[in-house]
């Protein structure tokens, strides 16, 4: 039987586990990125491994998100960010590069490889045959030490294409269509495999806007095979040499299959406030627009904003429509600024944004109250925008830049009609992308050689291997359903102290108890105590992270939150699961012991522990856990872990 | 005897008063602009006046100052600024076309003029010999309502310059030997004259950075003669029909004089905190600078740009310094993207901001904790930058980009020496400043026939021409030293509030007592009584505004901090004086009445008032206000007070 493309990758990486759907497999990872919002907690805990070296064969850190400083904590982050790149041996993007999904794909995305990133959008270069996935900082941490990425095979999904785009519809109208078809959650568990005759239609650029907004089908990546349009691709970024031809068997099985007629597509846009919310452009004309934003990781590339310029060469915005092209990479806002294209759309009252996240994550260009805002991202979620009861429209520049020029929502077909000289662009490429390569420090010519770190930068703790006695008071009995959010509050007052765990613990579980934090530190040690469901809601590490620092050792909960409970094991803090009559006989401010020795007991397997409350009475508590995850709880959680396996290797190990 | 060049536009546009130094003097204005922090409170207030059209010959609105919105309500403001804008016949700046100052001097200043700005900075254009005066936001409603601007007649200084500058030597070195000089104080109740041979030495963007700074000597304006060069920047601006010669007398006569001899200056920077904390560069050389900022009100034109891109050409920006390139204008982006120049500079490493105020107000590129940021700008005040120890220095783009090349700080004429290659840039003006105008939207091409207001933009209250009986309770009792800061607090969260004042209200006094706001505002009018320097502290209007909207129609204190006392009259709230022994024998809640009939009282010259407290017992109360103070305070407060003169009139009227 043949493979598709997604098994030869993950065939080709395998270090664990078989590729059966839905069992885990570990798989080795070629390159990481990590941005700066996520990328500071990553590097501290690179650096608590104790590695000297990025294990990947490529490492690279962006700064695109918190590029509009308001006090020193960003701009202190990016220089820490420099040096920690500089120190491991990463490639570093400055602050006004761009974004990391554009960057990468300009400068190091290549077919067949891996790629782990600690950003959701992290699957773009699927456009170009690599297989990316988007994970939590402790898995790019991990990968970077060398440790293998751990993940359920999932379901691979043949998106058969046909045809050829019609005039007027773009690659964004493609997803679009998938979004409209399968909805937000119609992706989870899934890769999505581009294939069939419609593939060789479309450029780099035009699939990797499909692959970036697969992430909103909630699909753990896309894919496309690799063929003359990624070699010239390639060629055109100056990176031939890592051209490699990968694509699917001819008689590979997929798990599902769609096709999809690209000549019947249609200029699309999904109404406010859920990607999936899509209808023809057609059905919502009329509507004024205050607001056209062109730009993004989804569509913010050179052939994004060129459409856009064609469309405005000796027109105007409309004077009450506001037009922002907020570049994708500084290389697509040099080249179009040599090339005149950029003093053209200035002269048409284009605002050009630094080449950032930007308006996408809610920061800078806010929409007006009641007002209609059109942009080319990839997320129009209530609020996103950053004030509660926006209309944000997600389309393709060409829909975009129609309504800056009508000053209301038009099909780009009927503003060519009513214009009679206004021509579809298509899609061109520059001969070269060019651009100066300034803008990234490489490993050799790092500025720093230690760590920079601001006084918001604290060092993120490490735990020792599990001990075999175990004791300590219930420092915090709860209810059910205790959420992330309770254990440490998301606002960003609190988490603005991403980086800085000390600051941050003095905020766990404050929503609860604000004396908890403080109890616990002075007590040295620890168990919290629990209903049902505790840690349901995010899955930030964080919720972990914190209670550890304090000191926690254990949860005793009638039940966990799955993703909670392997943020536990990850962090060594042992969740057993107790009875409901014994959840009520255990007050807060008992002694709790663990009779059994626990790190023995861990390792071994076992499964029911004796737990002796206040030297009077006995409960038994139930450890659910595989073999890997004991392996990691016992060695104190993943890091330790990680540390434990790499030294004295030095190469890159499998999990076990 | 001659005339100075300030007496001249000044008598030409004398309205009331003699130019005698100190004599309060009343001149039309002929121009007004504002921006959009001071703008919407401006506009509100000039809707209030009931006038259906501007009366100035040119007001126009910008905005620069809010343009990284966090939330809608600065979107929201701006989109009333338009509406306003457009309802009463001013023309509107979009926003991202530039800084006011910047804007208008390209578009719309023009010699012999004058100008009333509500922004600090509104004396730039004096580079272009008109009289431009910075003020608060009601002073620029009523001129835009046709009220005369009065001031104190400032002294004038003459500021002869003589020579040449010699290389590397630029026209912010002239403003930085001034404030060496004369220190942050030096021109406190002055108008600086330049005059002499080397003025012709100087082009307009030239002498507009030394104006624009003459803020920071605490000046009331600076102003040059008009000459070859005035008209040739006119011509280049497409606006050759403006030119008026205009200069002083050969034998005027002047209050001082300081001279200035230009080819003895070198390159100079003012270290932190402060702008008159100047020093020669060669003292600070050798200094790690991590960012570098050309742009900005005073140096943010393509003359003061350029020299950076031609020092840049080839080279790069050192890998641990970030350098930031924020325009002062979209013309001058436009152009120099046009040119080359802005691909050239991205390619060396540099970022674009968007035409805005950003960083120079602390939006935006807020420097690293513990690093030197060297910027163009025109303030280093500690903690301006966005972090409260900052470290900023201000300089010329010559020196900024030495600094950007170098790493570090060094005087550019022995970077010159070093690189070997490196000439001199000069000064080079375009041909045409040809930029496109579609971000000025026009009177008559005014997008809105109404006003529109989101939700956080509130009525301007107007009070009532005085009663003849007044009373009410003695509604708060305060102590000695109360400050506008207890009146209404300046911290963000509540000055977000500024365009709404029934909400901004709600906080008045609440330093004080938070039940006020409430009880003053179901009493329905009162008085507030206090000790003695009652209102010391910040100027802003809003001390007097919101307790007058909350319905304080008096305030008895010991005495009154000048500034405030004169916003008391501006919002129709009468100040009287009290001695200590009836201070103490008045209490919060007592009924407070003034026998008199008030308003008769006011308008006839009356000082002394009887006050009866608790219809028990009396005292003497003493107003001390001018012919001018006692009208605007019976109509009512300034605002109803030149409604009341405009009515009828439809013309400017003169003040009295």
């Amino acid at each position: 039987m043949g493979q598709t493309l997604t098994e030869k990758i993950l065939d080709d990486h395998l270090v664990e586990g078989e590729l059966e759907t839905g069992e885990e497999i570990g798989i080795e990872i070629d390159q990481v990125l990590t941005q700066d919002t996520t990328g500071t907690l990553v590097w501290l805990q690179f650096e608590a491994l104790g590695l000297d070296e990025v294990q990947t064969e490529l490492a690279a850190q962006y700064c695109d998100h918190q590029t509009y400083q308001f006090d020193f904590k960003n701009t202190d982050d990016h220089r820490f960010l420099r040096s920690a790149a500089g120190t491991f041996g990463a490639y570093f993007s400055r602050p006004g590069n761009g974004i990391c999904h554009n960057v990468h794909k300009e400068n190091f995305a290549a077919p067949g490889k891996t790629l782990l990133g600690s950003d959701s959008h992290t699957p773009t270069p699927g456009g170009m045959g690599q297989l990316a996935i988007g994970s939590g900082g402790l898995d790019v941490a991990v990968a970077m030490g060398g440790g293998a990425y751990y993940i359920e095979m999932p379901e691979v999904v043949n998106v058969r294409l046909e045809g050829e785009l019609p005039e007027w519809a773009t690659a964004k109208d493609v997803i679009l269509e998938m979004l409209r078809r399968l909805s937000v959650k119609g992706g989870v568990g899934k890769i999505f495999e581009y294939t069939g005759p419609g593939v060789e239609t479309l450029t780099v650029p035009e699939r990797t806007t499909i692959t970036n907004m697969g992430t909103e089908l909630g699909a753990t990546s896309s894919v496309f095979p690799t063929d003359e349009k990624t070699r010239d691709f390639l060629e055109r970024v100056g990176r031939e040499d890592e051209y490699v031809e990968i694509g699917p068997d001819e008689d590979a099985e997929y798990d599902d299959q769609i096709t999809i007629d690209l000549s019947e597509l249609e200029p699309l846009i999904a109404e406010p406030s859920m990607p999936d919310n899509v209808v023809p452009v057609r059905e919502v004309e009329g509507q004024d627009v205050e607001q056209v934003i062109v730009g993004s990781c989804t569509n913010g590339g050179y052939a994004d904003i060129l459409p856009a310029a064609k469309m405005l060469e000796g027109r105007e915005v409309d004077m009450k429509t506001e037009m922002i092209v907020a570049p994708g990479s500084k290389q697509a806002s040099e080249i179009l600024a040599r090339q005149g294209w950029s003093a053209e759309m200035m002269a048409a009252g284009v605002n050009f944004s630094e080449a950032t996240c930007g308006a996408c994550i809610g920061i800078g260009h806010v929409p007006a109250s009641d007002s209609v805002s059109l942009r080319t991202f990839n997320r129009n979620f209530e609020g996103r925008s950053g004030i509660e009861d926006d209309n944000v429209y997600l389309c393709s520049p060409e829909v975009a830049t129609a309504a800056a020029i009508k000053g209301e929502i038009v099909d780009p077909r009927d503003l060519a009609d009513e214009l009679g000289d206004m021509e579809a662009p298509g899609l061109e490429l520059p001969d070269k992308f060019d651009g100066s390569k300034t803008d990234i420090i490489e490993p050799e010519e790092a500025v720093d050689d230690d760590l920079v770190k601001g006084p918001n930068i604290g060092d993120v703790p490490l735990k020792d291997e599990l001990d075999a006695d175990i004791e300590g008071e219930a420092l915090l009995k709860m209810d059910d359903n205790i959420t992330t959010d309770h254990i440490i509050p998301a606002t960003q007052d609190i988490l603005m102290y991403r980086s800085n765990i000390p600051k941050l613990s003095e905020f766990t579980l404050s929503r609860v108890d604000d004396t908890f934090a403080d109890r616990a530190l002075d007590a040295d040690g620890g168990f919290l105590v629990a209903g049902e469901n505790y840690g349901q809601g995010s899955s930030r590490e964080h919720a972990a992270l914190c209670p550890m620092y304090l000191g926690i050792e254990g949860v005793l909960a009638q039940s966990f939150a799955r993703i909670h409970k392997a943020n536990l094991f990850n962090f060594g803090i042992i969740p057993l699961s107790i009875d409901a009559d014994d959840y009520e006989q255990i007050d807060q401010g008992d002694d709790i012991e663990i009779v059994d020795d626990v790190a023995e007991a861990v390792r071994s397997g076992q499964e029911e522990f004796t737990v002796r409350v206040n030297d009077d009475w006995e409960l038994t508590a139930t450890l659910d856990a595989s073999e890997r995850e004991r392996e990691i709880l016992a060695d104190g959680g993943k890091l330790p872990h990680t540390k434990k396996q790499t030294e004295g290797s030095g190469a890159a190990p499998a999990d076990d």
